[in-house]
């Protein structure tokens, strides 16, 4: 087995300016592990400017969205995301399927922080863990008390205080999921990412399947900023299958507090791309990394459909095979199984009938992510290799990280799926969890 | 376990008259079990009738579909389903993926049986096994010369040619899937039914999930036993998860003979709708004894969406839950789990918003189908039930049969899935099938 922490927790980072970060364990948990995180932006403009933090946020389309979504929304809604400068993050429990009580716990302690740091409607919360119960508010104000208290010396802005807070938002994760990083925009200037993620396949009551948070310390339009999470989590985070299932909790959230006061990105322009295109880069990292922490995981899959007539259509397809028990069966067990890759093709739902063209399909094996030379055509254009070399089929199949290539022969786009295998222990880990 | 043959194989029947089948051993299968079965209707109407059999037929709508089903349909539009008296099958090879090749074999055993019988474009096909190998037409149609052979001593019309011919056509199937019986029409005149089924969840390459056949010996013309069919697939075969995968071979024909000489059967009549509730019934029976057989299965679930605006959305929720593998893997450890339940009703993609009113949903466990009275709600009007009894949960969820009541309280319609578990063994069996 791969040492999951020693092979994807980084030790060390750079992290955007202005922000930082305090952890603490609320007993929540109740094996006394860190289970509250608060980030908070330090930097404020002068008054006289227009400028202030940026939020956007990205939620789950499950009908049971639980409280601290509708709260965070209404926050969203009356502030068009300026101002945004704390997000508090709880985790043990979901505060999900616990009706009008549950809306009032969470505004609770949004306000609560909001009063911490003076400024009203500048607080959104996310929760994570054991849903139909209600959250401890005595538990986490307190905690929320001893962080802020003695002039917030338990913040931090150094790389120590950010695992701790991708420690504090995770539950059933194996490892923390933390990730950062420099770019350089066309003024000559140098910004800051930082990404923090949890997740490790939805776990009901544990249901929360992923939480995000994405800081940077650009100054950009709320407007702007909102195109770019909703462009990345598409290309990243719903781009990823462990079991298929999606939680009442999901959340992704980025703040820019445009610590580095160079002018304002302006959407559209050269650096507004190349702003998303770091967004994206980052995103898909902690994705992959939620695919590699999949429960009972045991292989990381990358599955890329290219050449196909629309994104969506592109999309749809990579999931259908990322989805299907049979090929994460065939994958757990180490089978080129192409015949389960074209059954999942061909019954993906797409939107264009004339996304998929059954003589111009082909699937390959690819060893690993860098390796495209070594790949190995398993159909090409719609007719089955018939002689297949099976020894390197095997060896390719058989390998932790694995990617399929599917070219549909219709177009230009293309969609990147990341999936894992379907294990013995997953079921373990799923089949009586709650009792 | 539960010798599932003994509990779900009968040991006699009643069959609709005029229907003679007969099975052989081609060695398609390697171990020389049978694999070619023939469904010959010998009940000829005198040529100044109008009356023929008729024949109606539901197919996969995946995207690769496989070659008899391909000629199955050019022969079903040429005639409209007047006229068809012979179904043949064959198990082993699928023919799928085969392309123009594979076409012409199927087309060339088709039409070797019309020469048989002497009847041009009267022959539909079936074929289930592994994909992507061609068809074995001289082992196949010498097959067929055997049976058909002095006179069609080889064809019987009883109990136990029946039950070969449900052999025959079964892969990895653990017990034939077989029922007949008899129904009553308003003019006093009984009538008969036979269905037969394979299908144990989808293995590729042996990959086609189901076969079905249902006969009957009423006059009734193809338009509406077409709409019979369809309607009954929708409330049978097409609310069955094993795996959610479906496959390239995935067929059900419907043959009326009209061998019992009355009056054919008008579309809208109340015998029309006592006819399609009989192949509702039928249909619906063999579709659980294919959930029966699923692989690995351990628990028989019946999940029912009552109470629901339209029988569509009924039917996605019913579909989503029986898909999910977190409901699986909860059933499978007996666990009540009811977030789970939530969750994926939360996420099913719904046609119409108001289907689902999170403020009037309940969902409740029962002991089996038939003990309504023994109902414990889990969550009630949108609140779950604190005072769970759990007890009492743990004893009805960790029964052999289990069924999931789901009332959505915004209509009267009403949809039933049937599904089983996710167990270790359903990963053992398609772990590493192919290789």
């Amino acid at each position: 087995m791969v040492d999951k922490y020693a092979s994807w927790v980084p030790s060390s980072g750079v992290f955007p300016k202005g922000f930082k970060v305090g952890s603490i364990a609320t007993n929540v948990k109740k094996n006394g592990e860190l289970d509250l995180g608060i980030i908070y932006n330090t930097h404020q403009h002068p008054p006289e400017s227009s400028l202030t933090s940026t939020a956007a946020a990205v939620f789950t389309t499950n009908r049971f969205q639980a409280a601290p979504i509708l709260i965070s929304k209404h926050v969203l809604e009356a502030t068009g995301g300026k101002g945004i400068d704390t997000i508090v993050i709880n985790s043990g429990c979901a505060n999900a399927v616990t009706g009008e009580a549950g809306n009032q716990d969470a505004k609770e302690l949004v306000e609560h922080i909001n009063r911490k740091t003076s400024k009203a409607n500048s607080t959104l919360m996310m929760s994570t863990g054991v849903i139909g119960q209600r959250l401890s508010v005595d538990k986490i104000s307190n905690g929320i008390d001893r962080l802020f208290e003695e002039n917030n010396v338990s913040f931090g802005d150094a790389f120590e205080s950010w695992l701790n807070l991708a420690k504090a938002i995770t539950t059933t994760d194996t490892f923390p999921k933390l990730t950062s990083g420099e770019f350089t925009l066309s003024n000559g200037v140098s910004y800051r990412l930082v990404g923090v993620a949890k997740g490790a396949g939805m776990i009901c009551p544990n249901m929360a399947t992923m939480l995000g948070f994405i800081g940077c310390d650009l100054p950009i339009a709320s407007s702007a900023l909102q195109n770019i999470v909703r462009y990345a989590v598409d290309r990243s985070f719903n781009c990823i299958s462990v079991d298929g299932d999606m939680s009442t909790n999901d959340t992704v959230y980025m703040v820019s507090n445009g610590a580095v006061e160079t002018d304002v990105i302006e959407e559209g322009s050269t650096d507004f791309y190349k702003v998303r295109d770091q967004v994206v880069a980052f995103s898909q990292q902690l994705a992959r990394l939620i695919v590699r922490d999949g429960e009972g995981a045991t292989k990381f899959v990358s599955i890329t459909v290219k050449d196909a007539l629309t994104f969506e259509d592109a999309k749809i397809i990579a999931r259908s095979i990322s989805n299907s028990m049979l090929v994460k069966c065939a994958l757990n067990g180490g089978d080129a199984n192409w015949g389960r890759f074209l059954c999942a093709i061909g019954y993906a739902q797409l939107q264009n009938v004339q996304s998929l063209d059954l003589e111009k399909i082909s699937v390959s094996l690819v060893g690993s992510e860098e390796e495209e030379p070594s790949k190995l055509d398993l159909v090409l254009n719609g007719v089955p290799e018939l002689q297949l070399d099976e020894e390197k089929a095997t060896e390719l199949i058989t390998r932790d990280d694995i990617k399929i290539m599917v070219s549909l022969g219709t177009g230009v786009e293309e969609c990147t799926f990341w999936t894992c295998d379907l294990s013995h222990e997953y079921i373990n880990i799923n089949a009586d969890y709650r009792t």
